[in-house]
């Protein structure tokens, strides 16, 4: 066993929120559960398994939650926060350019595999799906609103065209190859979508 | 135990792929293994809750397939077979109205729960991956190739959009939705996803 011991309450002390965290502690267990739903899919995730894999104290990781679930959802609901920053290239294709090509870089990499892992347990988790709705692809949803609302205070929007299907439609694409048809998201996708399918849709 | 005892070999003697088998028994089994996964997830399916769900003896079940991976695979890979035949209501709208609105339905029964289920174990099990893409997946891919051949035949439709992002958009949206998103698929969907979003694509 590899546990690195650390001077921290036992399981089954109460949690102390208010003490403060270990930041580095907090980064290996996040990017553990990442691994560990990537490779195992859910069934890998146990504390057992994630204070294996990060190298930290089993102590440290009930500490800070009290299930996987909450671990779980800890991690993807904050794990992509730092993308949040809208582009703003000056044009409607500029910003999805920008955007739906970072989406696809993030899918392609451990968050993309951990999602996908998770896909079957939301139904069954509702802390969980809330986490996700609000964190993953939260951060998404509020890209493409920011994008979408300068685009149509440039005039280069319709804005009865917001919240449609059509709206849905390009990342709907990018999803569907990676989730259902299991297809590489090659490097050209984003602008195939972008000029094929967002921009005659939204723009015509 | 509700087990329904049968004088068929115990589980560990060969399968007998070659005698005929009760076809009361496979739908008992394969409606088992669909209500299971939607239930629980891949975690609720059991060589022995399959056979406790379905009412049937465990021998039957071994019998037929030596792993839950089979029993699954065999299960999808055949279940909508039956919705195979594509429309032919003499336009590329009408066909689609019917093609999208019978995703919709499939997507919100058992197949759909089921499906959901066994997204994130697909990248884990190459057996199950294969029946996914030839058995559901593969119904529709068949059902939309014919009713895009029907409408490049009368002229209603590019055959250079074929096979392109912009052919994927319209049920990419319905996945998107189902999967991702969790939302409810409403009964407009379908007419939303052919007027909004397909025609605008393929015939512009």
């Amino acid at each position: 066993m590899q546990f690195r011991r650390d001077p921290e309450p036992a399981p089954d002390s109460p949690a102390r929120p208010g003490r403060r965290r270990d930041p580095a502690v907090d980064e290996a267990v996040k990017t553990a559960v990442l691994e560990l739903l990537a490779e195992r899919g859910w069934d890998g995730i146990s504390m057992d398994a994630v204070a294996a894999r990060a190298k930290v104290g089993k102590a440290s990781i009930y500490r800070r939650w009290s299930s996987r679930v909450q671990m779980v959802a800890e991690t993807i609901g904050e794990l992509n926060r730092g993308e949040a920053a809208a582009p703003d290239t000056g044009t409607l294709r500029g910003d999805l350019l920008e955007v739906v090509g970072a989406m696809v870089l993030t899918l392609r990499g451990p968050l993309g595999d951990a999602s996908r892992a998770l896909i079957g347990v939301l139904p069954h988790e509702p802390d969980l799906a809330a986490a996700f709705q609000e964190g993953s692809l939260g951060v998404w949803r509020d890209t493409f609103r920011q994008v979408f609302g300068a685009a149509v205070a440039r005039g280069e929007l319709d804005p009865t065209r917001l919240g449609t299907a059509a709206a849905e439609a390009g990342p709907a694409v990018v999803m569907q190859r990676w989730l259902v048809l299991g297809r590489p998201l090659d490097d050209d996708l984003a602008q195939e979508v972008v000029d094929d399918v967002m921009l005659p849709l939204l723009t015509r």
